[in-house]
C-alpha cells in the first residue's frame, strides 16, 4: 500500500487542497507530525470533523525514531502523513520517504501552500531576489549560531534579502527575539551587517496576517501578535518592492532611500 | 467590495485549497490569467464545473494594460483574481493588487501551492540551500539573456543550487533547449560555469511527475515529456541531499562524488 505525504498549507484546516483532502477521505490511517511546522488557527479537533477522519498526532520522537513502526502500518493500509506548509520541506520526512522507497512501499507527495511562497506575495519583495534562507534557532546552552547572520551577510553582499524561518521547537519565536538574537550577534562580532530594512510576517495565510516593514531597529519593538512569525531582511529595493513594502507593509516612506 | 487573489496551485482543478474554492463560491465575478503559470493537468472547462462559476480569462494586455477595466468591476462586485501556483508570486499581480488599494478596494491573498517549494519536496534537495532563482527566457531577436548563466555562477561559488523558471510566454521551454541556451552561453564566454549535477522536473503536481538527476550533459538529452518543466543546477551536495537524488531521481550512484 502506498504512503501519501501531505502538505496542509499555512494557518487552518481550510488551507489543504482538494486533493489532499481527498486523499485524506481515501486513507486507511491518517498521521500527522506539527513540530515542524504548525497550523496555528486551527485544532486537531477541528481538523478531524472537517477531514472526516481520526488524526493520529505524531511526536518528534515517533517520527524520528519511530520510522519501522509507521512503516509496518503501510503494510496493510492505505497510509496518509499530514504536515504543515508544503509537503517534504523537513529532512526528516524526505528520509521517512527514502526508507519507505527502500522497502518497496509506493510514494507520493501532494503540495500545498508554504510560507516559502507566501512571503513575497504577503510583503511584494520579488521571490528572485531572495537568496538563501536560514532558520533562528534557541541557543542551546546559552550558544547563539552565527549561521544565519552569516547568510544575511553573504545575501546582502549581494544585495538580496533573507527570509529567516524562527524556532518553533520548543516555544514560538517572535520576531522581536529574533531580532535581539541577531543584534547579539553584531554587539559580538562588531559588524554592520543588520542596518536597513526588514520586515515581519505574522499569521500568513489567515483573514488578516500583520506584514510590517521598517528599519530593523524600530522593527523590533513593533507587537506583530500572536505565532506564527517569519522574518525578512532586506537587501537593495527594487522601486516597484519599495512601493510595496509602503503600501502592503506599513514601511515609512524613508525607505525610498534605500532602492538601488 | 473586495478583490481576493487566489492561487490555485501547480497542475490540475484539484490543487486548489478549501479556501480558494470557498472564495470562488462567494464571488460574483470570477477572473483568471494563465500567461504567468498555467495548470496544465486541466482544462478552463473542468475548472468552471468543478469551482461552479463561469471564469473570464484575461490575456497578458487585459491585465497589463486593463487593469483599470479590471477595478471598475470591483466596485459593485466581488471580484476573484485566479492565477496558477501561489498567488501574487508575478510583479503585474503586485501591481494590480497596489492599484487597487490606491482606489481604496479591499484586497485578499490565498495562498496555492507554489513550484517553488514543490522541488525541495520533489527533489530532496533542501530549500536552505537554494541561492536565488532566476527565469530562462526564449532568446528576443536572438539576443540570450546571460542573467541566469550569472545567478547560477555566483550560487556555485556558494555551493548553493539554482532553480530555474523556464519560459512559457510564447511556447513551453523544456528542459533541453533550457540547458541549450545556458551551454550556448558558456561556449561564448569560455567558462566552466555549469559542469556538475542538475536535475530536471517536469509535471510537478501530477499523479506521476518526472523527477530525474544527471551530470548536466546527459541531462540534456533525456525526455521529461509534457510540460510545465523546471531546472535545478545543484551546487555541492549534502550527503542525504545526494542520497534523495540517486532514489527519487534516478541520479548515476557517480553523483557522490559531489558530496561538499
Amino acid at each position: 500500500m502506498p504512503i501519501t505525504f501531505v502538505g496542509i498549507g499555512l494557518y487552518d484546516e481550510a488551507d489543504i487542497t482538494l486533493k489532499g483532502l481527498e486523499a485524506i477521505k481515501n486513507a486507511d490511517l491518517v498521521l500527522a507530525e506539527f513540530y515542524t511546522s504548525k497550523l496555528m488557527g486551527t485544532t486537531l479537533d477541528k481538523m478531524e470533523r472537517l477531514y472526516g477522519k481520526k488524526i493520529h498526532l505524531l511526536s518528534r520522537r515517533d517520527v524520528e525514531e519511530g520510522a519501522d513502526d509507521i512503516l509496518s502500518n503501510v503494510k496493510n493500509q492505505n497510509v496518509v502523513f499530514l504536515t504543515g506548509g508544503d509537503s517534504m520541506i523537513s529532512t526528516t520526512h524526505i528520509d521517512l520517504r527514502l526508507r519507505a522507497m527502500e522497502q518497496g512501499i509506493q510514494t507520493r507527495v501532494i503540495h500545498g501552500p508554504s510560507i516559502y511562497s507566501a512571503v513575497c506575495g504577503l510583503t511584494g519583495l520579488q521571490n528572485y531576489r531572495f537568496g538563501k534562507s536560514a532558520t533562528i534557532a534557541f541557543p542551546y546552552k546559552r550558544h547563539v549560531s552565527e549561521y544565519p547572520y552569516d547568510t544575511i551577510k553573504v545575501n546582502k553582499e549581494h544585495n538580496l534579502h533573507t527570509l529567516l524561518f524562527l524556532d518553533i521547537a520548543e516555544r514560538y519565536m517572535t520576531i522581536n527575539q529574533a531580532i535581539e538574537l541577531l543584534f547579539r550577534i553584531e554587539r559580538r562580532r562588531k559588524e554592520d551587517v543588520l542596518k536597513g530594512v526588514a520586515v515581519g510576517v505574522a499569521r500568513a495565510g489567515s483573514e488578516s496576517p500583520v506584514v510590517k516593514a521598517d528599519y530593523i531597529e524600530h522593527l523590533q519593538k513593533y507587537d506583530f501578535g500572536l505565532p506564527l512569525h517569519t522574518l525578512v531582511i532586506v537587501g537593495g529595493l527594487h522601486f516597484i518592492e519599495a512601493e510595496a513594502l509602503i503600501k502592503l507593509a506599513d514601511a515609512p516612506n524613508e525607505i525610498e532611500k534605500e532602492i538601488l
